[in-house]
């Protein structure tokens, strides 16, 4: 016997009610993605570890999970094990496989690896889930599903405006208020241009990143201290105080960075997704931030991130253009675009909210009280004839006691307790039990299933 | 740039196509578990390493994927490196997470752990991906999902004859004929002590598990290398040379095995749930097996395998009865009984057979062609209004030649085309193409969105 059972941290079991809760979450964006043309895929949890290092910066190395090769592993590393092992040395030795810390990098390897099989620009979206080793925390997991939608080969702004739209849908009909902020990575390299530090660019995106968590104060120190130079932090930190409405906004930058072709034609890819939001009358509240900058190395165009204000949990929903990204894995010139959904995060906030649907239900409509032996043909017969008419049906497993099949009836909370004993089965009738109200009813089988198709379209 | 690109061996990618008709294969099997009034429920992937050893006898144990411990995990082990180190010594101490080899451990592991959160008897299913460190073959991968139900907290028969039931209307509606082999643990083991040889009832079972691969002889050869007594082994070639109908090959074996408890226990068994399965009457092609043995140790009574005639693949569908599953956890005296569909298999089946249904589709009904951003917004409008009545619908992302848009259109297999010029934004009207015949009709906006509607119903 194991004295302590558990599982890993960072992980968790979902029981019946969590798991229809969070396939209601899956369904909801699942339906929006194919309403808009996005057709499903999926790749293996886990890939050869050289397609995923190195594409998520070297602290998101750090956080993919390595799987063990089988076999006699350290034969295999042909090292001298008379010396000193560490594990930088062994790790890569030892393990070809790792599990996929997000979908766009596997999905990337797909495209290169199937390009003559799909045809572009190719429209696609994964529900599945991805595992990173991060410290574990509200709202972070180390196991979590993502539910992305990416469009690849198109380079049109149109895409990015529908991904806007697929955001705003699937908002709505969860009945979450949020806030969708964008940029463009290409103003963010304009920024480090007219500072004239871009070759301060991932240092300056890395730490604007974490804005919101830290505080522009920190944010700064991070940036000093590597390297970023003094003066341009001090220019910097005037830039990010700017506010305004989009174009507005986008004015006074357009003013400022004339010289910089990236700058310039961000702000020009800016107006141009602005114009189709307004040509699609989004209702969303969204917001130009050019703090905005997202972690991730591989966006270089447009980037957005979903939050609410309802509820404390970072954020919901973000992507971006890519323009590189298969080209890692040898196709070049494949533009692509893509958002994430968290739907753990969206569980917690409607848990919060208290706003999933009451109707989330897949439990027996129906269930017949277990009499004996001799009364089960009828009882096997009566749930044919239900579940026929696609009513969830069971009978309960022993004869028990009747007490203890209603209390199990009670406890899954089954509507309807059928008793279908010799007297019934004498008249051709069963007796129904509603347990709501207590109410009980004898009807002919006929009119019974009748009865319950109805009452079910009540609830 | 990563010169070879690959995916694990076993591993596959599921591109659209085949990711639907999977879909369809676990919406089948779900729809037939909540019929029957199982819930759902999920694990995580990862279990604690110590969670899985031990229940899937040695080979199963070398079969897990390993997960490597995060961080500095050598420098955590606190073995001497200077001195050899093999994986056998390293394997406990540098992992502590593997991946999920079944479902059922995993879900008896959950039980125990959340015993009192759930009821009894608790009827679960649960449709998730399992790992195998097993050699590739035709019909064997790496990573699988399997689709399982269990009831836990029941010793009635009746579970065992629904779930056979299940699986006769699982596969009676994906249009698979299969043959569905019956035996009794308690059979197998009256067998052995019929035999005088109860300790070796596992090299018994294990090597019989094996039968229709190996043949008659290398099974005989495998219990002999084993220690099984060579007199026994000859009695159990005669026995297992028995054939008959059920209730015949019952007779005989319950008179040659009226001393054994297990054996009396397991025929008496066998009795019962055939006369569950004559009074659901199933159509099934039922058989009791003695030589099936199922290769797990944990099964104790009723055991199931069901195969199909029409493709050599191997089990489609495998389960049976265990009583002391929890017991390893802390949970004592808690029986269930479950049974676990091979959905990849399945798959390959239908795919052989050319059985998948027509419509599996995902893909949008619709897509306007983009003339350019003038008639952008009236497409938006049409969009919305074709996606509120369900229609998946979408725009061509950039206003790419005409021809290279039907191309588009046509390799997608997208049915309608629609057309929303200038001339159709003047009249309120749209083009619609039928893609199938090449007509081409012009509608006002309305009557479009119906004729559409209409015209979907018919495909």
């Amino acid at each position: 016997m194991i004295k302590e059972i558990g599982i890993p941290k960072g992980t968790r079991d979902f029981l019946p009610e969590k798991t229809l809760k969070r396939n209601y979450i899956f369904s909801v964006i699942r339906k929006v993605f194919e309403l808009h043309g996005f057709l499903p895929l999926e790749t293996p949890a886990m890939e050869n570890l050289n397609v995923l290092t190195g594409k998520y910066g070297e602290e998101g190395d750090r956080l993919i999970f390595k799987i063990l090769n089988s076999g006699d592993y350290m034969k295999e590393t042909g090292l001298d094990t008379t010396k000193k092992i560490t594990s930088d040395i062994l790790t890569g030795k030892i393990c070809e496989k790792a599990l996929r810390y997000d979908l766009t990098v596997p999905f990337a390897r797909l495209v290169t690896m199937h390009q003559n099989e799909i045809f572009f620009p190719f429209k696609r979206y994964q529900i599945q889930p991805v595992w990173r080793a991060d410290k574990p925390q509200k709202g972070r997991y180390r196991e979590f599903v993502q539910c992305d939608a990416d469009v690849i080969g198109s380079d049109g702004l149109l895409n990015e405006a529908e991904l806007i739209q697929i955001i705003a849908e699937v908002f709505y009909q969860l009945g979450i208020d949020v806030t969708v902020k964008l940029n463009n990575r290409k103003i963010l390299a304009g920024i480090a241009g007219m500072l004239q530090a871009q070759e301060y660019f991932t240092v300056m995106t890395t730490a604007l990143d974490k804005l919101e968590k830290k505080g522009k104060a920190k944010v700064i120190e991070e940036m000093l201290q590597k390297g970023f130079p003094e003066d341009a932090a001090k220019k910097l930190e005037q830039i990010i105080a700017q506010t305004g409405e989009g174009n507005a906004l986008l004015d006074i930058l357009e003013e400022k960075m004339e010289n910089s072709e990236p700058g310039a034609s961000g702000i020009k890819e800016m107006r141009a997704l602005f114009d189709y939001i307004a040509m699609m009358k989004l209702k969303l509240d969204l917001k130009f931030d050019i703090t905005l900058a997202r972690g991730l190395n591989y966006y270089t165009g447009t980037i957005v991130e979903v939050s609410t204000t309802d509820v404390n949990i970072g954020s919901l929903c973000g992507g971006g253009r890519y323009d590189d990204l298969t080209g890692v894995f040898g196709l070049n010139n494949v533009s692509g675009v893509g958002i994430s959904f968290g739907a753990d995060r969206i569980y917690d906030v409607l848990e919060t909210l208290n706003k999933f649907p009451e109707n989330i239900k897949a439990v027996s409509e129906v269930i017949i009280i277990n009499f004996g032996e001799k009364e089960m043909p009828y009882a096997f017969a009566f749930l044919n004839r239900l579940r026929a008419v696609d009513i969830k049906a069971e009978v309960y497993p022993d004869p028990a006691k009747i007490k203890k099949q209603m209390n199990y009836a009670n406890r899954k909370q089954i509507p309807f307790v059928i008793l279908l004993g010799s007297e019934e089965i004498k008249q051709n009738e069963v007796t129904i039990k509603e347990m709501k109200t207590g109410k009980q009813v004898t009807f002919s089988t006929e009119k019974a299933i009748d009865y319950i198709k109805n009452a079910k379209k009540d609830m």
